[in-house]
């Protein structure tokens, strides 16, 4: 059943994730063209810099010319490892329009405009793969578009950022303050220089509007996803936190409303229960559940990011891109067909963990219950501490639209008797 | 892009997975269509009883001639959820030669005969799928299949029998004896009323076959699997496994040698450290392990049983074929081109954990470490307890083959001073 001819991989992008893809390439040489039905070559590497010495990668492949690599015409497969909008949305594109199809890790790319490229590639017949671009080699990207396709997806819940899981889970167990735990990140790699789009939460939320739109078919950009990151997290946080049995973990959830006429799709701080099992997930690893009507919960754990486990998720695009040439056919394709609105945050059911600083005189727990009672929101437990005059009270609120939390809260800050919200969390996974 | 005409398919059985995957294909038509590009009819339900009421199904479409109905020549997908070896393997065979292809459940036909049936599938150029086969709703065919497809799977190691992960389970949380831990099993439906298959690690076997042979890209038989049950699993063991800050898990385990040029599986109850992500999997949850070279280890968990979950896997398996059926082309097929042997299980390497009865005096400790030492096994820890003239030594193991930690059992057998052998156990996971 092998075919001769080889079928040809043009790499764009040889940083960590490019490289360990071409030594794969080189090295389990056979191992891909048995799974395959047919050879593949590394026809040509786009680079930055075109001195630098890259071990195992024959010098004559390399340029620095990408758009003249991917209208070659030959090629069959188009591995973009690059990253950002562009240039890579506009080879992405030319790739398509000159009948090779795609493999890409680039989430901030697929989150800002996924359906223009899903659009682009069924258009011209080709294949767009990305499993690489949620949480490393962590199948999720897969089972949702494949093995799930016959069920009903409600709900995706996750750790998606192994930065900020660093980062939490040392506040957590170390008591580390923020600063400390992410100078020990980016001191360990797990942090870059500028750690903006991790413990901001955008990188989260990119994966967020690529998981939501593949699990409920529908289109969800990234100005739909509500992000918050964790710079705000203090040790009393999770001080806090722990004294309620919980821990603090950045989530990315993704709901199909009660009834399933919308979706929303957030990335925020939130206490769960040290008994749920994302609440053991350590380090860098990222855990993600999903919640389908039929098959039930699910959880998927492993290496969120990574060159080596990242190069596992686009070497198995590879080869399932290459199968589809090989047959002359394609796999599946994206589809927004169901055109379900993304609802704003305000709308999403959660509960709120609030911490105040009060006065500590009768009738102020009185007073701040009257506003939880005026905005609809039902207090789970309170739990009061005081001395000298000054006074802290604990309120875990029952589920409540958000926007009533909110309003809730913007209410409390207003009393004369508070005299600071000193935190609020949502709680999840209960 | 939707094309008109419907896709056919054929049901063989109609039990609690069946008629959940003809609901599903009922009323979730739409979304099926959607995500298929053309609609996709029941054109016949093939069963034993065809005077059962069957809610929601057409009884024009009842028959109990199997065999017709996969003749018929205008159905393109049969869905086999009979199970076992004959009429199955008969049924898809033929189901194949007239054009269609087909998603089965069935694990034991699968593991006897799995390669046979994939080279008749690829022969005829038709799909098999079968994710429902092992471990349930949970993506694990699947992701061993393609996503893993660029890389090399060194380890597989699970929980995949949801009866006995239940029993295990009470005998370990409420301190129940095995027989009253089977008979809650049965009563809440987890057990069958002949319960050999489960307890006796068969059902665990076979996924274990399925597992090691997509893994590894070769041949592996029901008799290349070692097995052992649970049914002479003491609470006794599960208090010892405790006092090690263990459980007592039945593990399917299969591995690459370390040299890569042979592969092994296995099935057999294990102590875990309670601290390992597979002893916190309660009741007949399922939950595996999987260790590849560039992935580094990914853990899929979820229900591994049930009439929903597995209908659910089934589904996103007919939408596959379905898919492949729209666009002309078949998906990636099984290969057993590595055709590495299978060991026995005396090439393992693992560790024992050893419960003997001894004679309380002098020097039987020498005498045992000796036999130890004779059979070139090294002890990790030894454990001595005794009172009236009766004691008894728990002895830990290093890594050693199991050929010479069994040989190490009999010949401590035989010893005058060991009174017997409580208890032999593999410890796992560390």
């Amino acid at each position: 059943m092998m075919r001769t001819r080889p079928l040809k991989v043009a790499l764009l992008g040889c940083g960590v994730v490019g490289s360990e893809v071409a030594r794969i390439m080189t090295t389990q040489a056979d191992d891909l063209a048995a799974r395959i039905g047919a050879p593949v070559e590394l026809a040509g590497v786009a680079v930055r810099r075109p001195d630098k010495v890259r071990e195992g990668i024959d010098p004559a492949l390399v340029t620095t010319d990408a758009t003249a690599l991917v209208k070659r015409g030959d090629i069959d497969v188009v591995v973009e490892v690059i990253g950002g909008i562009e240039p890579a949305r506009t080879l992405i594109t030319t790739a398509f329009e000159h009948g090779a199809s795609v493999v890409s890790a680039n989430k901030a790319l697929l989150a800002e405009d996924g359906t223009t490229l899903y659009a682009a590639a069924e258009r011209h017949g080709q294949d767009l793969y990305f499993e690489a671009a949620v949480a490393g080699a962590i199948p999720l990207v897969r089972p949702l578009r494949e093995s799930l396709a016959g069920d009903s997806v409600n709900r995706v819940l996750g750790i998606v950022n192994g930065t900020t899981n660093f980062i939490l889970d040392r506040m957590d167990t170390l008591g580390s303050g923020y600063s400390e735990a992410l100078d020990e990140a980016t001191a360990l790699g797990y942090a870059e220089a500028d750690p903006t789009a991790d413990v901001e939460g955008f990188d989260a939320a990119a994966k967020a509007a690529i998981l939501a739109g593949i699990a409920f078919h529908t289109r969800v950009g990234l100005d739909d996803v509500h992000r918050e990151g964790i710079t705000e997290i203090t040790t009393a946080d999770l001080a806090s936190a722990q004294r309620m049995g919980c821990t603090v973990k950045l989530l990315a959830i993704c709901e199909r409303a009660a009834d399933g006429r919308s979706v929303t799709a957030r990335v925020h701080p939130a206490m769960i229960p040290l008994g749920h099992p994302l609440a053991s997930v350590r380090e860098a690893y990222n855990a993600v559940f999903v919640e389908a009507a039929a098959a039930g919960q699910l959880m998927f754990y492993g290496p969120g990011a990574g060159g080596a486990p990242t190069a596992s998720a686009v070497l198995g695009d590879l080869v399932a891109v290459c199968r589809n040439k090989v047959a002359g056919a394609v796999g599946p394709g994206e589809s927004a067909y169901t055109q379900l609105p993304v609802s704003p945050m305000g709308e999403v059911v959660t509960r709120y963990h609030i911490s105040l600083d009060v006065a500590d005189k009768p009738g102020v727990l009185a007073q701040v219950a009257t506003v939880f009672a005026e905005h609809g929101v039902s207090i789970d437990t309170v739990r009061q501490t005081g001395k000298d005059g000054e006074a802290s009270l604990v309120v875990v609120t029952h589920r409540a639209l958000d926007s009533a939390l909110s309003g809730t809260v913007e209410a409390l800050r207003g009393l004369d008797t508070v005299r600071g919200v000193a935190s609020i969390m949502r709680v999840e996974g209960e």
